[in-house]
């Protein structure tokens, strides 16, 4: 009756949660779209073709380059094209009319030597870690720029009125995909990072539980319980850590608890390897404006911390579910495992019960009673571990010893 | 002495390595400055200009677009201009003159139909993984000349004759890149991940080793002996898994052993997190032809599979250095600690030795001899491990019952 109740329910989440995701790439598709037939209207309407002739090409470029699906991501893209070319035209005038002040053959000469120099020179400049992380884009669009500016300034006689016309264009192309990347069903990079820190306290409780369920098929009664000291007392420090950032004051009863997928591995290693993604969507979160629930300035820093913080317990549960897995010893009587399998689920059922506590209250971004609920919550997870039969006593008497130490800091 | 001696050897290689990255970084912005004066010589030079005229800007556009680092990144965003312009274009003449069969009003209405259907189908099609993994700029110059060449298509009456002279202004600037990137101080994918898959075997010693003394200095007995037992067999499982593709010959005396610095843990990390490096290194790798040690159809496959072994073993190494240290347990006898040390670093300097072994197999390429050296010593390893005292007689004969189990298959 349990699994068939809990069937339909996770088939929906799972299609909801895949239709969002869907419903958010076709709302991106469309609005993309939208943006080509916007700026399609400089060539398509003849007044305004007269006032920007060819250029209007450099305003659907714009669009197609700029158009991303995060409102932060278009944003950063667009300011750092604005500038690349700005900088890139301003110093592409600059030499361009150098090299047309020396005349005849010096001045091929010179236009290939600054070609030459500020390409090699920004290049070089694009692959410093810093820059390359936030103004790649910018760099290149600056050498794109100052080559064909200098370049064309050879031929065509008004270098500054084709850089003024080209740059209002882009300036078109780029204020387009603002109103409509920003303003009609904005997908936000802030809102993705955060969903996806709160989805990983949930999957971690999950692959917790699940680690549960293999360790109690599998393996020797004395190696899972030091083991399952060792991963609890890490973990106290870790969600104590956690805990002293965050709190909340409501608590959402989780049903659905997955137990019947197995795939708590996959989802602990997807855990693991969130650091690039984490690291792109904070970039792009720090260009949003302010929006919703995150006001100017939102600490995005901490999102990283947390972040990593998490990768550190996914670590843990993994290679702790390694450890314990490798050496399979089926030949353990069932009577000495009994004894330890209740307080051991109690305990992991209590470290999910916070993770997914600590996961609501960045959810609901509301201070969450650390004092009130989790901190004795955790105290009493210490007590109950020090009251499992050991292998050895001399565990048991450290554990005791150390109690206390972890959660007062 | 022995401080003195290692710091310049180890000032000596960081030296080395960081001077390798730069000069690889300003041999690539020599090369792009150079890719740039040779396209810009369609402007240069009259003759050429004649030729080209003002078409000679779209060379200069894909020069500095597709001249990317690696030679097989190159190669990848090239083909994905060529076959994305293509495509575009073809289409995009197509429905231009379908407009133009059309006429009147309704001719802008179909374009900017065409537009948004085109736009919107490839803007979605960018975000299905597969696509996005290795079409992604592709599909991007496919939404670009799309729209240019229908749009334009609208006004100019030689659509077709654009559309040619476009195609090989860009073919011309692919054909400079190819040529700069991969017959003039060529820098490989392929070399790129080989080497880096070699030098984490190298860090992954390492980080064991200096696991070793940090667990010495603050950790119980009981506990160390055990953990250290599961950490041995879940690691003899995956040397062994990793020892059956891979073997060698030759054996370089690794001297500098860099203990003094105690960066392992960020080591470990770094390990962790090659996931997307690797990805993109695959890709790039996949697309470059035969050079070198490396033949046509390499099979790039395996890299990926050997780099998630690597991350597992990171995963382990890590969370039992956390694990060790959460609790600090400073009062313990150093008498009752003592038997259980040599054979512990015996240990470990033996599982520290296999792996730098198999790094060193993968980086001459040769065969192995897993037979002949990896596997014996792996079964030493599992002997020794045997012969420790540890806290419970239980766990020990679990051991020695499970011995040739993993080593067997």
């Amino acid at each position: 009756g349990d699994i068939c109740c809990q069937f339909p329910i996770d088939l929906f989440f799972k299609e909801m949660k895949s239709n969002k995701h869907m419903t958010r790439k076709v709302i991106h598709s469309i609005k993309v779209g939208v943006a080509l037939v916007f700026v399609s209207l400089l060539y398509l309407l003849d007044p305004l073709y007269k006032q920007v002739g060819e250029n209007a090409m450099w305003a659907i470029m714009t669009v197609v380059v700029v158009f991303e699906f995060f409102a932060g991501a278009t944003l950063s893209k667009g300011i750092n094209r604005g500038i690349g070319t700005v900088l890139g035209g301003g110093l592409g005038c600059l030499a361009a009319i150098f090299a047309q002040a020396v005349g005849g053959v010096g001045k091929a000469i010179i236009v290939g030597i600054t070609v030459f120099i500020f390409g090699a020179a920004a290049t070089y400049t694009r692959q410093v870690p810093n820059v390359k992380k936030k103004f790649d884009y910018g760099a290149m669009i600056f050498i794109l720029t100052f080559s064909l500016v200098v370049v064309s300034g050879l031929r065509a006689e008004q270098v500054l009125e084709i850089a003024r016309d080209r740059l209002s264009t882009i300036a078109m192309g780029f204020a387009i995909c603002l109103f409509i990347s920003l303003l009609v069903f904005p997908i936000w990079a802030s809102d993705e990072l955060h969903d996806s820190l709160v989805a990983r306290f949930e999957d971690l409780a999950v692959s917790l539980e699940g680690f549960l369920i293999i360790s109690f098929n599998s393996t020797s009664h004395s190696k899972l319980t030091l083991m399952l000291k060792s991963l609890v007392l890490h973990m106290l420090l870790s969600i104590s850590t956690l805990a002293q950032g965050f709190s909340k004051e409501y608590f959402e009863n989780v049903n659905e608890k997955e137990k019947s997928s197995f795939n708590f591995s996959s989802k602990c290693k997807s855990v693991l390897h969130s650091k690039t993604k984490d690291e792109s969507l904070v970039n792009f979160a720090s260009w949003e404006p302010w929006h919703a629930k995150f006001g100017f300035c939102y600490p995005w820093g901490i999102y990283l911390k947390l972040g990593e913080d998490l990768r550190d317990l996914a670590t843990t549960i993994l290679s702790l579910k390694g450890c314990l897995k490798s050496p399979t010893q089926p030949s353990e009587s069932n009577t000495c495992r009994q004894p330890v399998k209740e307080p051991c689920e109690a305990i992991v059922a209590s470290l999910a019960w916070t993770l997914r506590e600590l996961g609501e209250s960045i959810k609901k971004m509301k201070k969450c009673g650390s004092e009130d609920t989790i901190l004795p919550k955790l105290k009493t997870v210490r007590q109950e571990l020090s009251q499992i039969p050991g292998p050895s006593t001399l565990g048991t008497n450290n554990l005791e010893r150390t109690d206390g130490l972890g959660l007062a800091t």
